[in-house]
């Protein structure tokens, strides 16, 4: 499937992105050349999304190389263990970012005979693999969770799942670019998902790129729209899913995945395979990141709660496995029993 | 107890209101003199509330009548019926405001003998009762709901159901603020309340000035608020109580009370009997008041979705009465079996 827009791209010894902080109002492009500015880009989530993030981590690792002096292996390796330190500390909750990080540094061990311009490229190489792997993920996963989709169905999803969340074609909306290009029809409900509003500025702006039909609803409005516009089924994406199929995502996905069972509604995650930690054993081992006050205290800018307000601002809930009802993955959508399809994809 | 701000007054012949939109940043009062300005107040949330609405409706008859010539009485009558009109159609769910309006007609009628100078006096006598017996209501409900709270209980909250939305003490909150002065210790989660916010703007304003240990949370922490912080009761308002005993509230309060079912933990409502309506049978019955697209696509007057965003933004929406473990009247809390304690009741 044509791509619409690029999120990021690695040019001439810098990492182009997506500003996605300035959508929907301009579609601005940033051009970043230190590890330094990647790392403020990914915690001001001027680049977000868990795929994306993998990919980001990757090629800034290649950057920070690259202004690094020759030397022994051993002082390469010093700084490249810095600079993935650095890179790791700037968001802990998904697991994509690590997982890319671990790669990239498997490549370099693999690889301690080289000079560091060859250990350069070996690693650009293996950054633009991961690029370009995610871009087939998200088909993958897209032409999955495609068969899911029913003629006239209403579909539900929070955050941004999208195109800007990965390579370019996303996973949970991986899933409804597709099932649009099959010529299917359906509605989409998107949560505005406060406090950054990645529903309202990314996803609806995505959706609207691909003609597909979507209604922005507030988060507190799920549940009314589930009851009374009929959705039934609702997709989102995952920031780290564990050996027992707990799976993290954006906060408020906890929520709608009580409201999914009530309802007696599917709920999905789509994720790729680089969404899974094999190393965690429940979603209760999973960091969650919470983010400064200002983010609630404000709205557009403007301040919106008293001076003294206490707030309490986790990024990212955990949805416990027993309320989901499928992951939709690159090897197609695992559903329970899921004993051997899920361990046979870990 | 002693109030620590009066959201509405008749003054000099006028209603002196907060201007709930001003907060919490500014405490400004707006002097209101015509009926126009009013319905203007009401249509904007200066003024909001489901009891607070019913209090500013009956002043208003007075201050439209103050401005009619006197007359024969089927003249002044038809006047007040097109103020009444008037009034009625700024905002449909809350009953409160109809119900008080009845209550002015049926004063009316009861003294069409008499002149427009002495119907005036009446009706403005009329307007004080109402006036005052809110916060009587309001009294009585703190009270008999502070008897559900228990030390170190965590409580949730949605929209504002304070002193704001009623003569000046609440409904739901009157119950906090009562608890608080028994002494009794127990923290609060404030829902903010997307898309205007009262919950930040309004509901944590007053908690902090009665000295009540609140944090505030976005609509879609809601969930994640109950599993990692131990919510144990989650109460809110209601602007409309129907004979099957659904109740209408603030958007976000349906999503609440499946949450709560889910999680096991009580979900009340704290209304007075002002806000019943016996007329409705149930639920599906109550006019759901859809709001303008602009709430949603901006935040804080910033604009936050695409140009072409369609969106949903029911202002308000209804919770069967399977899902609520009880009512907070000034007669009580009534909890099920309701038959007979909700019949007498009503």
């Amino acid at each position: 499937m044509k791509l619409r827009f690029r999120p990021l791209e690695y040019k001439n010894h810098s990492i182009v992105i997506i500003d996605q902080t300035s959508l929907p109002g301009r579609l601005k492009t940033v051009r970043i050349r230190s590890v330094d500015r990647l790392c403020l880009a990914i915690r001001r989530l001027e680049i977000r999304g868990a795929p994306l993030l993998g990919i980001a981590g990757a090629y800034g690792l290649v950057l920070g190389l690259s202004h690094c002096h020759s030397g022994p292996f051993d002082r390469i390796y010093r700084t490249f263990k810095r600079l993935r330190e650095q890179i790791g500390s700037t968001r802990p909750t998904a697991v994509n970012l690590f997982n890319a990080l671990d790669r990239m540094e498997k490549t370099l061990l693999d690889n301690n005979e080289k000079s560091l311009e060859q250990i350069g490229k070996t690693l650009l190489r293996e950054a633009c693999a991961i690029h370009r792997e995610d871009l087939d993920l998200s088909q993958r996963i897209g032409l999955a969770g495609s068969r899911l989709i029913r003629e006239n169905d209403v579909i539900l999803t929070h955050c941004n799942a999208g195109g800007l969340a990965t390579a370019g074609l996303g996973t949970a909306l991986a899933v409804l670019f597709t099932a649009k290009t099959q010529g299917k029809r359906f509605s989409v409900f998107v949560d505005e998902t406060r406090p950054l509003l990645q529903g309202s500025r990314l996803t609806l702006w995505e959706l609207l790129r691909y003609g597909i039909n979507a209604t922005l609803i507030c988060d507190s409005m799920a549940a009314w729209a589930i009851r009374k516009k009929k959705v039934n089924k609702i997709i989102v994406g995952a920031d780290r899913i564990v050996r027992n199929r707990d799976a993290a995502n954006k906060i408020g996905t906890y929520g709608l995945a009580v409201l999914a069972r009530y309802h007696r509604i599917p709920f999905y995650i789509a994720a790729p395979s680089t969404t899974f930690d094999t190393r965690l054993k429940s979603g209760d081992d999973i960091p969650i990141e919470e983010r400064s006050a200002e983010e609630v205290v404000r709205c557009g800018g403007k301040k919106t709660a008293p001076d003294r307000a206490r707030v309490f601002n986790p990024a990212f809930d955990v949805v416990p496995a027993r309320l989901i009802s499928g992951f939709i993955t690159e090897f197609g959508v695992l559903t329970p029993p899921f004993g051997r399809s899920f361990k046979k994809f870990l």
